[in-house]
């Protein structure tokens, strides 16, 4: 069976995971703790970073974009017409923008600020309590308003963030929001496109997996497993 | 003709530039301050960034691995057996291993803190004079000698980064260097291996339009054209 080098609440990690699920593709998950520099995961993936996935046949694939790209490669045909990655030169350019712009630009202003103060500090100082930096959050959580605005603007024009059928583009959006959704950050009544948009993907199948994940000492949100919110 | 927006200085920008030199590709080239924030730039690409390729049918192209990923599609079948990204799943992971390595790990570590503090600090303060931080210059100068070192271990095994013949990540690499060699960050007496593969990238014709970019009151170090150093 395949192996994911994972940590439950990275969003990347996420990413894969409803992936995999789509794709009805089994693996074992592995939680990695990155800020232990493990010499074993380092061999794997010298950057240090997850998800890693790892083949039955020892093939690695580091990175959550570059695991996208190789499952489509390898698995995604399987899908037909669902597949996750559009066939078109100008769909792809479309799904690959989106996917930056949840991977890295929200990433950057709304999930690590996040996840980094509530949860990620404790495990790079090795448990010692620091209190979460009330700059930062405040900072993050007028980036979340902002970020949820243009989805809500995004799917005013077309049922899936990048065009009329689910892709990639949506299993990127929904990792990041579910990662900071288990932390109580995200406030849906803020945007009900974006609410009812996040509501179909969290009632697929592929999903479920997210919704069973527990943080020790980090309970989720009242309304995380709900799937009507 | 295709219209690119960049800037002379971007490694990510140069290594677009280098991919359309390899794939013989004209293309306008349009100077973009990011951080003017200009409205109709933020029209073609709502992150801001620079890359982005504009077709002369319109479609709008944003970010430099989306931009390879779409070159490739579109045009670099024409390249047959010297086409920049493989064909196979394996060799695909490999290179968009590296590409990441560079663009993402390399560029925060080093190429970012290097022109933020030399060259991008004075184009976001409307030219206002700051001073490079110097403990920055130093974490990102230590920063690539180990980068240096790692890229001569890799290229120890192969003769080109992913492999045995020239692929996007030499592009990505080459691009990443190229930027903080003209800044005179490069020492390239630290590995010899890596100086040599970089001379037969700099040789390449592809590589002519970057020795060519001069920066207004910042003159390339005195080895940035030299050929053979």
């Amino acid at each position: 069976m395949a192996v994911l080098y994972h940590h439950p609440l990275d969003p990347h990690s996420r990413f894969v995971r409803l992936i995999m699920g789509e794709l009805q593709m089994e693996a074992e998950l592995v939680e990695e703790n990155v800020f232990e520099r493990r010499r074993e995961f380092l061999a794997l993936n010298p950057a240090g970073t997850i998800p890693v996935l790892v083949e039955p046949d020892g093939q690695v694939v580091p990175g959550a974009n570059v695991i996208a790209e190789y499952l489509d490669e390898t698995r995604g045909l399987a899908l037909a017409d669902r597949r996750l990655l559009p066939e078109d030169p100008s769909g792809r350019v479309e799904v690959r923008r989106m996917l930056n712009w949840f991977h890295v630009k929200f990433y950057m202003e709304v999930g690590e600020p996040l996840l980094n103060e509530k949860l990620f500090k404790r495990h790079a100082t090795n448990g010692a309590a620091t209190a979460p930096d009330p700059g930062i959050l405040r900072a993050a959580r007028s980036n979340l308003r902002y970020h949820l605005h243009y989805l809500g603007h995004i799917l005013h024009q077309h049922n899936w963030i990048a065009g009329d059928r689910l892709t990639y583009a949506d299993l990127a959006a929904a990792a990041q929001l579910s990662a900071i959704d288990y932390l109580g950050e995200v406030d849906w009544s803020a945007d009900e496109t974006a609410k009812l948009w996040y509501a179909k993907l969290k009632s697929r199948p592929a999903f479920r997996t997210l919704l069973g994940d527990r943080i020790r000492g980090l309970l989720p949100a009242g309304h995380y497993t709900d799937l009507d919110f």
